[in-house]
């Protein structure tokens, strides 16, 4: 197992990455500070794990709330079921939520947490790998609006991290593949080496060599502590640059309808976006974006846009994105491989024209 | 005007109490960093004060959300409605939110700026008694559940308070009664130079003698900006004292119908009905108690319990409370008239006997 810490101060707290951490109770009893807790997962997770986890923690009161699986309910409706559920079994300030499952449950259970008598403790167990290398680690939680995706939410730390590698057995190969693309981000954004090691070894995390995944998962983790240590609230336009990709992306999950395509994928197609525009500007050269395309393609990611979007729908959706400030949109591209900037310095014109070739494409 | 700050580190903002500050065009805009600014308000006050506001923001880009007048609106369904709002006008995270309002638009207000788009600026234009001496200082926001009052909120504190005395003058009686409630408070917990003033002054404040009213605003925000400096978050015990009453008065709101009674309505009741069991207890004495159901008397606050609850329903109502830590509850009870104390060292029989009494009485 390894263990690192993410640097916040008093919220600081550790991520546990190995095999076989679901059965290690002292993982979840060392961060549990009282007797209650109540465990969120969804029906395609609970029947693989809920028990391990059950049997981690049966010296203590647990109570379980199962939801609905994937993004499509990731809603302001599915939180209440769950504020419901807690008021229901008189849970307490003093319970500890427990997140199990992949990004949704995690997002979902966070927010929960957020808001639940004003806060109360909670842990994350991320069964995806999306999840263990991204939406689990940083604080973000929330849900989505159907004017926007992740317009509701707040940034509130989670106790500890508990990334269980066994999990990824029973993932399926899409969800692998959606996970890989946030893994490839960090290459891109801020890790040149990680994405040469990525070129090299792309092939073993789609065939789910433990080894290959242990290594990924750590970096990427360790990627993004680092910039959420120095930018928790997303103020310095540090950690904004963790969404690269995200901004075309999340127009791709609002105008398709959530749930159609996963996170991850619209992710990866994004992050093409964003690579074309990079171009466009003159900042990254045709071969590099050669080589991010290649990435994707051996990952079974999509290198083309949804075929019912026109680039009207992506600038409308985008319109609304977060990253918008007084009326100017900011977009993560790319100087070049492993160096990403913020900026709200680009060509509109140039923007259009990225949307029209890739939506007619 | 009278300005002092809540001192909570990078967190810390001014009040400003005084008449006519709606005017003070510098007020707002010194806390407005962008230019947008999105009002809340609600069909009763807007009528009123929208104007001034919109006025002293006219440099601005404002937009305006009005909400239904009333605790019984004080849900996630209204919160709704506001991301809606926020979102259909294209705010982003620069907008600036203004709770222009009583405690009911000043908690959904906050709930709505800690969540939207993981926390936006925002600011209290409190223009009750009750908002202006307690809900509005110290960042505690939420909705009701219908299992439970504030069950669903945030910490999430504003960019400063604007403290209009003026517009207590459209205050219908009931209303400057309820913040009446609040005021008596402090004196019971902490401050009793304050209740010696309150007893000789309460009539004044019953009758809208604006030093008079000035003078308790300022003194209660005082008392509430030093406990909430030491205890932002509700953990060492001490904020907890602000509930005062509350536990009690809680279940009178749920048990009765969010909007039937109004909050200080149900606290003031409910601060007696902790004395009472203070007395059981052998802390208070009896001749204190008569003081305090006199202040509420002249200030023309309910002494009697709503007739249709019963102790089960008292029982049932508290035992969901957010001072429940580890399956006790917990209560804040009076040593002496000044002086309050958190705790759930009290005798179960002894407050089931004050329930049993309060509610045949």
């Amino acid at each position: 197992m390894k263990t690192f810490d993410v640097q916040l101060g008093n919220r600081s707290y550790p991520i546990y990455i190995g095999g076989n951490l679901l059965a290690q109770s002292n993982l979840f009893l060392d961060h549990i500070p009282n007797e209650s807790v109540f465990i969120i997962s969804n029906e395609k997770v609970a029947p693989l794990y809920l028990e391990q986890v059950l049997d981690s923690c049966k010296r203590l009161n647990c109570e379980v709330k199962i939801l609905p699986d994937g993004e499509q309910h990731k809603t302001i409706s599915t939180i209440e079921t769950i504020y419901s559920a807690l008021l229901e079994r008189h849970c307490s300030r003093d319970t500890t939520l427990i997140a199990l499952g992949g990004g949704v449950v995690g997002d979902m259970a966070g927010f929960a947490a957020a808001t639940y008598q004003r806060g109360i403790n909670f842990i994350q167990v991320p069964t995806t790998l999306l999840a263990q290398v991204d939406s689990s680690v940083g604080g973000k939680t929330g849900v989505n609006h159907t004017l926007g995706k992740n317009m509701i939410g707040s940034f509130y730390q989670p106790q500890c991290v508990i990334a269980d590698l066994n999990t990824l057995n029973t993932l399926d190969d899409r969800e692998l593949s959606a996970g890989i693309a946030e893994i490839i981000k960090y290459g891109l954004i801020r890790d040149l080496e990680f994405f040469h090691w990525l070129e090299q070894n792309i092939l073993k995390l789609v065939e789910r060599d433990l080894e290959a995944l242990a290594f990924a998962v750590h970096r990427s983790c360790e990627n993004k502590a680092f910039i959420v240590a120095e930018d928790e609230l997303e103020q310095s336009g540090k950690r904004a640059l963790l969404n690269f990709g995200h901004t075309f992306g999340h127009a791709i999950e609002t105008g398709m309808g959530y749930g159609n395509w996963l996170h991850g994928e619209a992710v990866a197609y994004g992050m093409l976006m964003a690579a074309n525009l990079s171009i466009k500007q003159g900042w990254l050269n045709q071969q590099d974006y050669a080589r991010i395309e290649n990435l994707l393609l051996v990952a079974n990611l999509p290198t083309q846009a949804p075929e019912n979007m026109t680039a009207d729908d992506f600038f409308c959706h985008m319109s609304v994105d977060k990253k918008v400030r007084d009326g100017k949109l900011y977009l993560v591209l790319l100087n070049k491989i492993g160096e990403a900037v913020l900026t709200s310095d680009f060509n509109t014109a140039l923007l259009e024209s990225t949307l029209q070739e890739c939506c007619s494409a």
